[in-house]
């Protein structure tokens, strides 16, 4: 199957029978939170890819609210929301677990997911060019500085919080060196060591993108059709 | 323990051994749900209610957000944001399990309670005067009229859903008969018929409040310090 993102006038590509589909969009990072779980759990799935933008007319049908992720089983059920999603595949795949057994921890874990709020809406702010959000991104970003007192924030190994975080702290190292986010070793020593650890994660290697892929993919944002495209197989 | 909501000047109740503690306030929707899961599932628990204008100082130091429910163990950890203590509640006390075990029964609640954020919003508008905000209102209410498959959104009896939903269903009957919200038999049969329903469980009867007391704490509440005190034991 193409991964080529779909529009308008395409083709919905039928199901498969035993088939997990993801609706996802390359350079999404909510959509990247259930690639992420797929991979880390090894569960096989197919991916079809949706421009946002400009959506195939199939798609409303699909997932009313138009967004991605959604997950689709081969007798058509579906499931958006990208942490509905996740902790879905958690749930339905209990083998390499990521969410915490204990309710406590797991508690202590959704907190941090919950409050990723307020990295999410500067980090989006800065990107599309407001600069007066940097240092609000950076104030939100020392909240998560302070909670490492393992490798990662699930632990000693990638849990299912380090999942949902990721797809915007992989974006960090874009924002700094092609936006001048001043994200610096000293304020911030703990979550540089975070990325390079993250970096070797199998599952991050499987959907991490570089810097120059996503600025060009940014600089084609702005038009009506952005080049979706440029992060296949790149 | 006195129920009386603690402001300005206030001694924080100590800790008792072995106690969970639930800081809550009577009005609040979201600490409702809480209380409801812990009715529900017969855990004791005991209360400290907050005014959430006016807080008392140590409260910050307890949750900074400030906000409630918030959950604190006997050792002084605590565990904020109502979806999370809920969820804790009935992860941790495994008696009476109130949410599905079957992944994806689980997901489809999770995308009721998530979906219920589009309630949530034209809710306040509406309280607060905003007319227009009525007719949202009733259009985003009619999702959830839709989904009666059974007696309970969450199946044959009363789940984590229905709790979770059920603070601002209550209060629709205020909204219906002090604010005129045309919530009718015709438009939404099922709904009303659910809320009667709602009204025998248990775990509502112990929280709900009638709506001559909502209607006089929501007349206090523009002032400086709402009539708080006015919900306990009414």
């Amino acid at each position: 199957m193409s991964l080529k993102h779909l529009g308008p006038g395409s083709q919905l590509p039928p199901l498969q029978p035993g088939k997990l589909r993801l609706y996802s969009m390359v350079f999404c990072p909510f959509a990247q939170r259930s690639r992420l779980v797929l991979a880390a759990k090894n569960i096989p799935y197919e991916v079809v890819n949706i421009k946002l933008k400009v959506k195939p007319e199939w798609y409303l049908g699909i997932n009313p609210s138009g967004m991605v992720p959604c997950l689709q089983f081969d007798d058509g059920r579906a499931i958006p929301e990208s942490l509905i999603v996740s902790e879905y595949l958690d749930n339905a795949y209990p083998e390499n677990k990521l969410k915490p057994s204990d309710p406590y921890i797991n508690a202590v874990h959704s907190v941090m997911i919950d409050s990723f709020g307020k990295v999410i809406t500067p980090f989006y702010k800065f990107l599309f060019g407001d600069q007066s959000a940097g240092e609000d991104l950076l104030k939100s970003l020392e909240y998560y500085e302070k909670k490492f007192e393992n490798n990662y924030l699930g632990g000693d190994k990638p849990a299912f919080v380090d999942y949902m975080v990721w797809p915007w702290i992989e974006r960090l190292e874009f924002l700094k060196q092609k936006k001048n986010l001043d994200l610096n070793e000293t304020r911030f020593p703990k979550l540089l060591a975070y990325i390079e650890r993250m970096k070797q994660v199998p599952a991050v290697k499987e959907t991490i993108l570089s810097v120059e892929v996503y600025d060009k993919f940014f600089k084609s944002y702005s038009g009506d059709e952005p080049d979706y495209d440029c992060g296949i197989n790149a």
